[in-house]
């Protein structure tokens, strides 16, 4: 069990509160008079989530669209975000952060409501709490797939993952693919449109594959892919490498759903794959299984 | 100006929301349906907030206790919080820090409602956002005060700065004034009774002297503090240098409020000075001016 996992066990002893839900969701929902509020915090990591050389700018966007990310996958509305800010070693870079985060706040109309900064030694971590609002039990957890549900997602799949490859220089620069993995766009409205009607949802942030295994094993069903019907971005050369690759770079934030087979989204959404009694994921191309010989995904140390 | 405020100054330009406060409070606040829902989120640093050499448990215990004490200085019940988690080098570290915010959660009815953890180099600072709830309305600022006022604080000053000493090696062991620095109590009932009857107030977290200042300086007042009116703690010595040196020591997480003079407490408060127009602090001593030629708490860099 990796490090994180272990000491995610640990917390789940003492996270006994029904609006926790065991841990096994990316957010915590809890009513509230009228409406139920979301809750959750995600860190991102120089080194890990984000490159050392990163525009600052982009790192706040990021910060903020990965948790707005989760909200999206509730149906959330957003509230407001809380920030923890580990000073930068250059006073210039924090000022750079913040026009970022201005930007990214405003482009999703959330609110700074706090936060707080300390001094930093090496590598930096930034937290961010996002907190959104949806209609009393509206909000789709990760576990509600249904056997015989179709698997779906939003929009196209691959961008970020070979925006990362520029960002690492492995790849001739194109700034659109850049944007991508720097600037994920949280799909809120799309969230708050499936919200209410889709048994299960999450977002794309690990990795397609490893995400939709997720929403499998927290529902105790088994899921089935097909490489084939899974809607890449136009970059995405059409080679199984380069699709595997797509599949499991993560980054996308794209809004990935169980509803029936006969779901009739009510947005950009394709259907890639099907729920069924068992445990873990299949994975075919033409109606032939690929051998899962390599990882499916980010996962946490 | 620090960096931390500088900092801020940057993100007051952004955080325009109502519910923020100009950052100038320790909580937002925001109506939500039949309550008022109160956020904050605070650091503590390996170096700064604790020692190195701290039990795990007591630092978990100090980094829910201080976002609390903050919930407390609003009248707020707490509703939830949310950890951002660096992995200690050591694992045994993480399972003792699970054990003792299992205490300070369990301690006060606080449900663990998410997180995220990173991998961490160098020294770690843990993030915590809490949420609590207020009757509309209620929950005082630190703008509050007004001319005539008289400063009450909560009760007694001083054990957390001499625990603080202990844990340096630089006094003698005793297990009560540890506690007081490593344990602090979130003085969150008391905080709920004073709420909707004070005009402003806030936690002793950096200086009692220093903490009252920022009242002042936010309402756009003088204060006035009588060092022989303030109700030290029994280990504090009977002189200036150690009554001084507990007055800015911080950490003790009472509670400091502005009230009339002739207010009538229900919790356990001594009234400690007055606000009045203009600026600053004075301090006094048996009616003499003390000299403020020192620090008077804690400023954050």
């Amino acid at each position: 069990m990796s490090r994180e996992n272990a000491f995610i066990d640990l917390l789940r002893g003492i996270a006994d509160h029904p609006a926790a839900r065991g841990l096994k969701d990316d957010c915590a929902v809890l009513p509230m008079g009228d409406r139920d509020l979301v809750f959750t915090h995600d860190m991102i990591a120089e080194g890990v989530h984000f490159l050392p050389g990163d525009p600052p700018e982009d790192v706040a966007w990021k910060l903020v669209a990965v948790n707005l990310s989760d909200l999206a996958a509730k149906g959330a509305t957003p509230i407001g975000v809380l920030l923890g800010y580990p000073l930068a070693p250059v006073e210039a870079w924090d000022a750079r952060f913040v026009r970022g985060l201005g930007e990214v706040l405003g482009a999703y109309a959330t609110p700074l409501l706090g936060g707080d900064t300390v001094r930093a030694n090496g590598p930096r971590s930034f937290g961010l709490t996002a907190i959104g609002s949806v209609r009393p039990g509206t909000a789709p957890s990760r576990t509600g797939a249904s056997a015989g549900d179709g698997l779906w997602v939003t929009g196209s799949i691959g961008a970020a993952g070979l925006g990362l490859e520029i960002a690492l220089g492995k790849r001739a620069p194109d700034a659109r693919l850049l944007d991508a993995y720097r600037r994920p766009v949280p799909r809120l409205a799309e969230g708050q449109r499936l919200g209410p009607l889709v048994h299960a949802m999450a977002d794309v942030s690990d990795g397609l594959l490893i995400d939709a295994r997720r929403i499998a094993d927290a529902s105790g069903l088994s899921v089935t892919i097909a490489l084939d019907r899974m809607p890449f971005d136009r970059a995405v050369e059409p080679t199984r490498a380069a699709r595997l690759s797509a599949a499991t770079a993560g980054d996308d934030y794209e809004l990935l759903f169980a509803a029936p087979a006969e779901f009739a989204p009510p947005v950009a959404a394709t259907r890639i794959g099907a729920f069924s009694e068992g445990s873990g994921l299949n994975l075919t191309e033409c109606n032939t299984i690929v051998p899962l010989s390599f990882p499916i995904g980010y996962e946490h140390t």
